[in-house]
């Protein structure tokens, strides 16, 4: 498998889901402003929509959006899916939460918008956090089971913490023990990323 | 089964689905505005995220996220998926980018913003379908097979025309033949859609 990420993008969720499920992959950097690959390619031939994750399997498929690749590795690995019944609903309808309410709603804040459309972004990102710490049990989002879902949380809520976004003391908690995992402690390190680092450059919007 | 909806909001592509799968259902229409169901029920004590489609299955289940309930329909019957290798995957992956890129983009267009913010909007869902376009085989999104994923492209090319978004003739043609299927015929009439009926109340946006 190959996965075509950005650092601290949302295939940060993708690299992380990866290592929990034990699947060997390569990794390519793509640089989104400029769409080449760490090796020269020109990403847009290698994936139209021209962002991130891609993940490319062992027969040549190429699979796009991180829902439908987090939803393939839970399939690959179950212990990475919440588990009873409705198991893959329940983590779709999670996955789709937090790629349509709350991903998006970074979106200004990665264009460098004014400060009245970015304040009100926060605040957006805020109120959806609130309503999903509310559903959440513990120690991860589903219980007991770390899954896929909760590595692509942890990303966003890494943005938020960048970006200046209220969180709770509850939800900061919740944080810090995802990025005490060893999994995710290796993507980290894999992509350069570590508490100085900034979240990503602000023209790398992991969304089209 | 229960459908909780809003006349011409993303749960259209629900009610189609649930037609085209046979699946019998009631619908309880839901006001976006006051969140007040047609039975008088207050729609947030039975869904807290307060937006359609909510499915509630016989056994008391409820389901939120277009995605998660078109995955849900489609994996009852398989009819509805593009079936072949990774099928399931494909799905999703269509379905996460009509719900993620295009559905999310008409969002100023619900919300009567300025005539700057709509005009862009129009633009990039424009765009957008014209990516989407060139991958679509005939005469459907993943070729001989109706999906799931048609009756949400449906219901946003309904959107984009109410809105005045460009649209190739191609992608009308497309529009047309979805429409004169019996299931969206049925589901049109029993929304009380119609050519003159405007999209939906611009108060009602179908995304929270």
């Amino acid at each position: 498998m190959k996965l075509y990420y950005a650092p601290g993008a949302c295939s940060l969720a993708s690299r992380i889901s990866l290592h929990e499920a034990g699947l060997a992959a390569d990794f390519e950097r793509v640089d989104l402003k400029t769409k080449i690959t760490e090796h020269g390619h020109d990403f847009r031939a290698i994936n139209p929509k021209g962002y991130v994750p891609m993940l490319v399997l062992d027969d040549g498929a190429a699979i796009t959006e991180n829902v439908a690749i987090l939803e393939l590795i839970a399939d690959r690995e179950p212990r990475l899916g919440p588990g009873g019944p409705l198991s893959r609903t329940r983590l779709i309808e999670m996955l789709a939460y937090l790629s349509s309410e709350l991903h998006v709603a970074f979106k200004p804040l990665w264009h460098d918008a004014s400060e009245i459309e970015n304040a009100k972004a926060r605040e957006t990102v805020a109120e959806r956090l609130e309503f999903l710490e509310k559903q959440m049990l513990e120690p991860y989002l589903f219980g007991p089971r770390f899954t896929v879902a909760d590595a692509y949380l942890f990303v966003i809520l890494r943005w938020a913490k960048a970006f200046g976004v209220r969180l709770s003391s509850h939800l900061l908690g919740y944080f810090e023990r995802v990025r005490e995992r060893k999994t995710v402690r290796q993507a980290l390190a894999e992509e350069a990323l570590d508490e100085e680092t900034p979240v990503i450059h602000l023209a790398s919007e992991p969304v089209g």
